[in-house]
C-alpha cells in the first residue's frame, strides 16, 4: 500500500503543500467543508489524479454527496517543474447545489527516497518496498553495512572508524553517515541533522560506515530515517510531510572452519625453532599457500600465534574483507595483530575484559569453529563456534571472559557451543579436538584425542612382543611400552581424561548432529599435573590432534612413539585412520620448541582461510 | 531422543558409575577392547537393558563381532536400592573364541531432574521434554518467572528482590534460587553452587525469584543448569556425569488499555479541587469502582498523577499481580508510588535517566497503550504501547529518556509506536488522542483532537446566527464565536496543529491497521505559545480528548462552549459523536484546577484496570 498523508484544505485560503511521488494525499472532505455543505465536486490540472471514497453509487455521482467519511485521494506521477505548478480545487455545494466556496490546493510534486541495496545484489536500487525492514534468509531483504574496521592510514595507524578511544565509543555511536566530502551528517553522537533539499532530480550521495559489531547490547540493526518538513505559517515550527526509512544490518564477524581453503599461514620465528620453521615452510610451500613469519622483534619470544588472534571476515554484497579478532590474552604478541595485520582491507576488532581476570581459557586455541552442519533439521551453513569453559563441573573454574563470549554469541550466524576444557592445564579445546575435511558423509570428520585408543595401541604392542620398545626413542624422556602400560597412576589419569573428553564428545554429537561414524579417536595419552589451583591434564606425548589442517595436507605433531619395523607405531595408526579419507599426514617435530612448553603445532600457527561461499544474510535464524 | 553419555569400560578394572534414569550409556566396545579381540558377549542383571549397534546380521549373532564402531547401549528403568547393585559385563574373545577378559560395570541408577512448569498450566510437571527451551505462542513451552518486585515488608519498606541499591544490581543478578529456608543457592553474583545429592526418592525444593525485568541488555530468558558429578580416581577432580537444564522467561511488564475493566481510580486532593473531586467521586461511585485519593501530605500539591505513574501487571500461570511503573519525571508526587502503592502483591519498578535531562515527555501522560489490534495479519492481542517523541521534525527536540524507551521496547509483547508529541508545550500524547470502547468494528474507536472539526462547529454556529454567542460564557475569558472564527492567528496555529495531529493519525492508521471509520475527530482548538525553546501548542479550551474512560462512562473535560438552545454546542457535538457507541458523556468542570494549569482530567487521574484475559506467553512474536 502507498504511504498515505492526511491533508487539510480550506475554503478561506489556498493550501500549498509538497507532494512526494509514490504517496497518497488523503483529504477528509467533510472535516474541511464549510457549514451546510451537502455535496462537492473536484477539478484539477492534468498531471493530478484523484479518487473519492466511499465511491458514490450510480453513474451521475458528480457532484459527490458529502458524507461523514468522504475522503478525496490525490496522487501525481511526475515531478513538478516549478513550485506550486499543479492545482486541484474542491467546490462545495449547499442544499440547493449553490456554491459555498472553493478549497484550492497548490501542489509541488517532488521525488525523494532514501535508497539502499535492500535486495542484496551489490547495487543500490530505487525505493525498494522492503528497504525499511530486515529479514534473514534467501528470500529476505534489508541492506548490509560493514564495520569500517580496516585501516587506510599508513602512519600512526588507526582503525578507520575510530577517532576516539574504543572505550569511549558509546552505544549511540553505531554509524557515521557522510556526505561525499567526508563531512559527517550523522554520527559521533549526533543522531539527527538537517540537510537542505536540493530540488529537481539531483541526488545527494550519502556514505555510511558501521562503527560497532553486533554485541550483547546491540542487535546489529541500524535504522536511518529521512524526514521532509515544510514551513507552516510564519513563526511556527515546520510541519512533517514525509518520512522514509531504511534498515541496515551490520555484518557479523564470521569464523572459517578447517574445511575452507587456506590463504596464508602464520607462524613465529624464535631463537629455538629453526628446524620446525623449515618443516612448516616446506609444507606450506608444497601446498602453494603463503607463509607469513612473525619475527622475533615483533613476537618477543611469544610463539603462540594461535592464541593471540583468530582470523575471520566480514561480508556484504558490495565488499568483503578479513578481520582479525585480537584476544584479551595479550602475551608478548600483543601488538602484532594491530601493528602488523591491521591495514587496508584487513580489519581489526578486539574486546577488553572488564573487572575479570583474563585466564588461559581466553586464548584463541580455545576458540574454534565447526564445518557446516545440520542439527535436527536446523541448518548451520557457516558452522558453529566452539569454545571451552568450566561448565559443567566447576563452581570456581576458569572461564572465557564474558565480553568475548558476549561478542561471539551476538554474531548469531555461527551459534556457539560451550565445551568443557577447564580440566586441562592450558585449557584449550584444540588440545583434544579438531576437524578435517572428508570426501563422504558430512564432508568432514571430528577428530578427538582418546586415551582409550592410546592404551589400546600400547597394550597391543605389549601383546605383540614390543613391550621393551621405547616411547620417545633417543630422547632423555625415553620409557618402555611395558612401563607405560603398567603405570597405574598414568592409567587413572587417562581414565579421568577419557571421561572429560567423552563428556565433550556427547555435547558435540548432540550440538553438531554427529553420529559415531563422524568421529575418529586418535591415540593420545595425557598426564595429570598437580597445581595449586587443582589437578589438571597435559598431553603426555606430542598431542597429534593439535594439528594444522591445510586442505588435504595435515601437519601433525610427531609423537615419537615406539618403533615397529622401523616405523613409529603411533604414526602408523594415525595414518591408517586418516589416509583413507584422502588426507596426507606430515609428522613434524615440535617436541622441544612447542610440546615441552605445553603447546603443539596448532597452538604455534594460524591460518587465514577463504571466506565461505555461503552468504551470512542467507542464514535462516 | 534420550540424552546419551559415552562411557569407558576396562578389562583390567571394574568400572563404577552412576546411571541417570531416562539416559543412555553408550560404550564404544571396540575402543575399550583388549588387543586381538574379535568378538564379545554381554551379560547383565535383570534390571539392566542393553542393545548392540550396528545390529549384527543373522540370528546366531552372539557373541557379537567386534567392529570399529561397535557400540553397546545400556539403559535401566528403576532406581537402585543400594550403590552398585546393578551389573553388566562384557566378555571379549580372540580369533579362536578364547576369552581375553571381562570388562565389568557396576551401576547405581538414580532419578534426577530439574522440574518446572514448562507447559504453563500452573503445576510443576515431571521432566517435561521441552523444559530446556522457550517457545512463544499457544503451542509454545518454557517456564515463567515473576520479578519479585512487590513488598511483603511493613516497616522500612523494600522491594522484595532488593537487598542492595538498584544501581548496584549487576547484569549477573537476574535470579535468586533459594532452598526452603531462604538460603540462597544461586544469585547475588554467585552463579554456581554445589548441592549434595540426597539420594533415594527425596526431592529438593528450590524457589526462584526474578530480579530484573527484560531490558535492552537482557532478553528475559534465564537458564539454570544442574550437573551431577562423580568422583574419579583419588586426587583427581570429579567428572561430569549428567546435566539437566531448565529455561525461564521473566514476565514482561504489561500495560492495560482503556477497553479493560477498571478496578481503582486514583486522583489527588489539592487545596483548590474540591468540586472537581466531588464530580469524580460521584462518577466513580456510580460506576461501582474504587476511588483512591492521594492526599496533600503525600502529593504536596502535585496533581498530575497520570504523569508520575503507569499501572501495569506481571503474569504467570501460578501468580499475577499489578506493578506500578514509576516515571523518571519525579515531581512532588515522587514518593507516592513507592511509599503508597508498593506493597504485598503490588509491585514497583522504575528507571533512572542516565546522563540525560528528564523532560516533560518523560511524564506518563505521554505513555499509553492501544486496545488489541491486528495489523497486516500480525496480531497484537495485548495492544501496542504508544509514546510521544520529537521525531520526525526536530533535530534538537525533547524526547522520552532512553532508559524508559529501552525498557518499554524490551517488554516485547506490546511493541511500541512512537508518535510526534514535541509540538505541544506539555508534549503528551494524551493531549490529542485516546481510545474508547465500541460495540462494533475493532471493538474500539480512536478519538483524535481536531482543530478542523472545531472550526467546522464554530463556522457553522456563525452561519446559523450564533456569532455573538460566547465561548467560556460567564468566565473572564469569554469571547464571541465571531471573534474566534475571525482570529487569523488562531487559525494559522490550528492549521499547524492539524498538520501535526494528521501526521500522527497517519502513523496510527498504519501501525494499528485502522481505517478512517475507526477514528472519530473531536472538535478541539489549540493555541500557540511562544517560549524560549520554540513555539508550541496548548489546548485553547478544555481538551475533551483528555478524558477518563471507565467502561462505558466517560469523564470529559467540560469545554465551556457557546450555548445553543440552553446547551453547550461543543458538548452536544461530542455527545452526538460518542453516544451512538453506547457511551455516556459526563462533562466535568476541570477549568480552574487543571485546564488553566495546562492539564485536564486524564492528566489528573489514573486508572488501575483488570489484566487482559489474554496470556502474554501466547503472543506469537
Amino acid at each position: 500500500m502507498m504511504p498515505q498523508r492526511s491533508l487539510t484544505i480550506d475554503t478561506d485560503k489556498t493550501t500549498r503543500t509538497t507532494y512526494v511521488l509514490g504517496t497518497q494525499l488523503t483529504v477528509n472532505v467533510n472535516r474541511c467543508a464549510p457549514p451546510l455543505a451537502k455535496s462537492f465536486s473536484v477539478k484539477c490540472t492534468p498531471n493530478v489524479y484523484y479518487k473519492v471514497t466511499p465511491q458514490a453509487s450510480g453513474r451521475s455521482a458528480v457532484p459527490y454527496p458529502l458524507t461523514t467519511n468522504s475522503i478525496l485521494i490525490v496522487t501525481m506521477d511526475t515531478v513538478s517543474e516549478t513550485a506550486n505548478d499543479s492545482k486541484l480545487s474542491v467546490r462545495y455545494y449547499g442544499e440547493k447545489t449553490e456554491s459555498l466556496g472553493d478549497a484550492v490546493l497548490h501542489l509541488t510534486a517532488v521525488e525523494i527516497s532514501l535508497d539502499v541495496d535492500a535486495d542484496r545484489d551489490g547495487v543500490i536500487e530505487k525505493n525498494n518496498p522492503n528497504k525499511g525492514s530486515w529479514k534473514w534468509g534467501p528470500k529476505g531483504h534489508g541492506a548490509i553495512l560493514l564495520v569500517n574496521c580496516d585501516s587506510e592510514t599508513k602512519y600512526s595507524k588507526k582503525v578507520d572508524s575510530e577517532v576516539e578511544e574504543i572505550s569511549k565509543v558509546s552505544e549511540y555511536q553505531l554509524l557515521n553517515l557522510f556526505l561525499k566530502d567526508y563531512m559527517i551528517v550523522v554520527g559521533r553522537g549526533k543522531l539527527t541533522q538537517e540537510v537542505p533539499y536540493l530540488g529537481g532530480k539531483s541526488e545527494l550521495e550519502l556514505f555510511a560506515e558501521g562503527l560497532r559489531f553486533p554485541d550483547k547490547d546491540f542487535d546489529g540493526l541500524i535504522t536511518i530515517n529521512l524526514s521532509l518538513t515544510e514551513p507552516s505559517a510564519k513563526g511556527f515550527p515546520e510541519s512533517p510531510v514525509f518520512t522514509d526509512r531504511v534498515v541496515f544490518h551490520i555484518s557479523p564477524w564470521i569464523m572459517t572452519p578447517n574445511t575452507l581453503k587456506p590463504v596464508e599461514v602464520y607462524v613465529c620465528s624464535t631463537k629455538d625453532n629453526t628446524t620446525f620453521l623449515n618443516s612448516i615452510e616446506n609444507l606450506v610451500d608444497r601446498c602453494g599457500y603463503k607463509l607469513k613469519i612473525c619475527y622475533e622483534y615483533m613476537n618477543r619470544g611469544d610463539r603462540w600465534i594461535q592464541d593471540e588472534i583468530e582470523f575471520g571476515y566480514i561480508d556484504s554484497p558490495h565488499h568483503r574483507f578479513p578481520v582479525v579478532l585480537d584476544s584479551p590474552r595479550d602475551g608478548d604478541l600483543q601488538e602484532f595483530p594491530y601493528n602488523s595485520i591491521l591495514g587496508p582491507d584487513f580489519g581489526y576488532v578486539t574486546r577488553y575484559a572488564l573487572n575479570e581476570k583474563v585466564t588461559s581459557l581466553d586464548s584463541f586455541g580455545n576458540l574454534e569453529v565447526s564445518p557446516p552442519v545440520t542439527v535436527n533439521g536446523k541448518n548451520y551453513p557457516l558452522g558453529r563456534i566452539i569454545i571451552g569453559v568450566a561448565f559443567p563441573t566447576a563452581t570456581r573454574g576458569r572461564n572465557m571472559t564474558k565480553v568475548v563470549q558476549d561478542f561471539l554469541w551476538a554474531q548469531k550466524v555461527q551459534e556457539p557451543i560451550a565445551l568443557y576444557s577447564d580440566w586441562l592445564v592450558v585449557g584449550h579445546v584444540d588440545e583434544f579436538m579438531t576437524f578435517v575435511p572428508a570426501p563422504d558423509r558430512k564432508k568432514f570428520r571430528l577428530l578427538l584425542a582418546s586415551p582409550d585408543a592410546g592404551y589400546k595401541i600400547f597394550k597391543s604392542l605389549e601383546k605383540q612382543g614390543y613391550g621393551k620398545e621405547k616411547m620417545f626413542p633417543g630422547l632423555p624422556e625415553a620409557i618402555t611400552v611395558n612401563e607405560i602400560v603398567n603405570d597405574t597412576k598414568l592409567q587413572a589419569g587417562n581414565r579421568y581424561v577419557q571421561n572429560c573428553i567423552d563428556w565433550n564428545r556427547d555435547v558435540l554429537k548432540k550440538e553438531l548432529g554427529l553420529e559415531e561414524e563422524d568421529i575418529i579417536d586418535l591415540p593420545i595419552l595425557f598426564k595429570m599435573i598437580e597445581e595449586k589451583s587443582g589437578t589438571r591434564a597435559v598431553a603426555y606425548y606430542p598431542d597429534m590432534v593439535n594439528m594444522i589442517v591445510l586442505g588435504d595436507q595435515l601437519g601433525i605433531p610427531k609423537p615419537f612413539g615406539p618403533q615397529v619395523n622401523g616405523k613409529c607405531a603411533l604414526e602408523t595408526e594415525v595414518s591408517s585412520l586418516l589416509e583413507p579419507l584422502g588426507l596426507k599426514c606430515n609428522f613434524i617435530d615440535d617436541f622441544a620448541p612447542y610440546h615441552k612448553l605445553l603447546g603443539e603445532i596448532h597452538c604455534g600457527s594460524n591460518v587465514r582461510r577463504e571466506p565461505s561461499p555461503f552468504k551470512w544474510w542467507n542464514v535462516e535464524l
